[in-house]
């Protein structure tokens, strides 16, 4: 009997990316690189374990990154500090903590999440240690708990803010990459609208477009809104217009990883096109995230920059060739899709709507939309 | 020492899809299903070895297709009456002639060319064989001769014609899928142009979307266009609004697989995507095609059927599966581009600008733009 409006809709059941482990010792990670293959949970119980799942994007998306990198520093830290026993010499105990975020924060030099919930986690350990060392870990636990229900709080008022953009006869939703359950510590923020729809009877269908090189829509989105009973049509990058076109997706929603100041948005390579052909059809294009993937430090897109990636993305799957040995290839991870072109940001502090400068600034400034 | 124009540039260094055996006895054809891992030349003697090669798309492309059958029909109807002798039966051998032909025919049911050319031989053989088996088998031949070189002369005029769309001082050209050498009997449709602007010394760099769900563009386009020596770049196809906004794509050039008498183009799904992009970046949209490929008896798009394809192409590569088992997926293997959204069409008749329809008709009753 939980009273809130979460009840509403079947959280429980969604695929969750990063939970603490059951034996109070380890973290439990859905492995995503083996999806939709396999559905494995690794236990992590040491910070090369916990490295190695981050480096190699067995959890991805910023927010599951932050939470994981948390959970696994909180963790591995309950399990030194239960080793080590009564005898514990404090210097040592707090340089190796520190040392252990560091070797977190190595690995995804550019995920803002990671370095700001390790921040979090080394300060409330810092304020903790005022009254030993037993406090400063119990802290840390407690920041990784509060940095993972913040962001569950997140998704659910992205989805509840979202949802009501849904009309209650329903539509086709059409979606770029994974900004979903796997890659936060909720229902996700591009598809948690169509989660909370879903879930009040609205009659949505989502089309994941598979997100080509890496095919995160096909691998990821795929697997999760299936496994939540979400109907969901997988198509080709290249489809979208034709879905468009046919009058099959009445809306497009996608995550960000980065927003600037003036409404610029820097996601996953495709979605600038994907922009362009819902205003050629007339159909709003929405952008769902938390207040904190807004970035007042770039006053446009073109502040953003664009990760290029190894051309073996483009060229090889599996270890079998795509294309020929040593084609030229240009594979950005990101594209910038101009704010003129978004229809509305949907964000856990309400719907904002053009002009966006200002409400943007508003919406960071005093927290509220 | 060639006087006519099509010396300029170097077409015996292109690749072939399809040519007669060096022992006149066979086929030499491109195995493209191996493409780009390697490139093996299949020996096809029996009008099974024809069959098959065309049923499992060792060749693909309308024309090459319906080279492939006519070399073929030809190869081994001449075959039948060498090994027959002067003993042959001619009722017996014009039953095999057409049985062999019917064979042929049902590989790919809905290949235009294919059933062309056959009818063509058929009707050659019929004539010829007024003067005797031999002379029959005779026509055949030289009608199959006849059909390549019709096709390579066209590649030849679309090449010429769309040349001089490339400015003097070079651009950069994307393309989607595979219109070039491998498709046809000559130098390609869509790849015609950029293969005669840099025989000319225009510096073209093309992009190749990869073109999903097969990979026409990564497998086939690329490779071709790196064996003659243009400058290509391979793209996802996701990122093609990108290179259009950098200025890196100046130009669209794209084949098609049936024009409307109005005008509408059906082409590989995802090129109705691409024709708006260069609306929305304001870079004119080709489609170049041979003038066999406009089909009057459509009046517009609506009237083309789009084929859907086997979901298995989106979700399993090499074996492997990249999306859920039991997943949804639209797979058209086609799209419906509008002529509204069409700069101008190349073809082996000129350039036709709009007003498409009555130009059209024009071309296809007059033989000239």
């Amino acid at each position: 009997m939980r009273p809130d409006q979460s009840a509403s809709y079947p959280e429980p059941s969604f695929p969750v990316a990063v939970a603490w482990g059951v034996d109070g010792q380890s973290v439990r990670l859905l492995d995503q690189t083996l999806l939709p293959e396999e559905e494995r949970y690794l236990r992590l119980a040491t910070i090369e374990e916990v490295a190695e799942a981050i480096r190699t994007l067995r959890v991805r998306g910023a927010p599951a990154i932050g939470i994981a990198a948390a959970m696994g520093l909180a963790t591995v830290t309950r399990r030194h500090l239960s080793d080590a026993g009564p005898s514990v010499e404090p210097r040592d105990f707090v340089d190796r903590v520190h040392r252990d975020a560091e070797v977190l924060r190595g690995t995804r030099p550019t995920a803002v999440n990671l370095g700001w919930a390790l921040d979090r986690l080394e300060q409330a350990f810092s304020l903790g240690l005022e009254q030993g060392i037993e406090a400063g870990v119990l802290a840390m636990v407690r920041e990784a708990e509060a940095i993972a229900s913040e962001d569950r709080d997140m998704c659910r008022l992205i989805g509840e803010a979202g949802a009501g953009l849904i009309p209650e006869e329903g539509c086709g939703i059409l979606t770029h990459c994974n900004a979903g359950a796997l890659a936060t510590g909720g229902i996700g923020t591009a598809l948690a609208p169509v989660y909370v729809a879903h879930a009040r009877g609205i009659p949505v269908r989502l089309f994941a477009d598979e997100t080509r090189p890496l095919l995160q829509g096909a691998r990821l989105t795929a697997w999760e809104a299936g496994k939540v009973g979400i109907p969901v049509t997988l198509i080709t990058d290249g489809t979208a217009a034709s879905v468009m076109a046919q009058g099959l997706a009445n809306m497009v929603i996608v995550g960000a990883d980065r927003v600037a100041a003036n409404g610029d948005v820097a996601n996953k390579i495709g979605t600038y096109g994907l922009a362009l052909l819902a205003r050629a059809h007339g159909i709003p294009f929405y952008v769902a995230l938390p207040r904190s993937t807004f970035d007042l430090g770039s006053p446009t897109g073109l502040s953003i920059p664009i990760e290029e990636r190894d051309p073996s993305e483009v060229t090889t799957l599996g270890g079998r060739a795509l294309a020929p040995p040593g084609v030229s290839v240009k594979n950005p991870a990101f594209d910038r899709t101009p704010a003129h072109l978004v229809t509305a940001f949907i964000t856990d502090g309400g719907i904002l709507r053009p002009p966006f400068e200002p409400r943007i600034r508003d919406l960071l400034d005093h927290g509220s939309s």
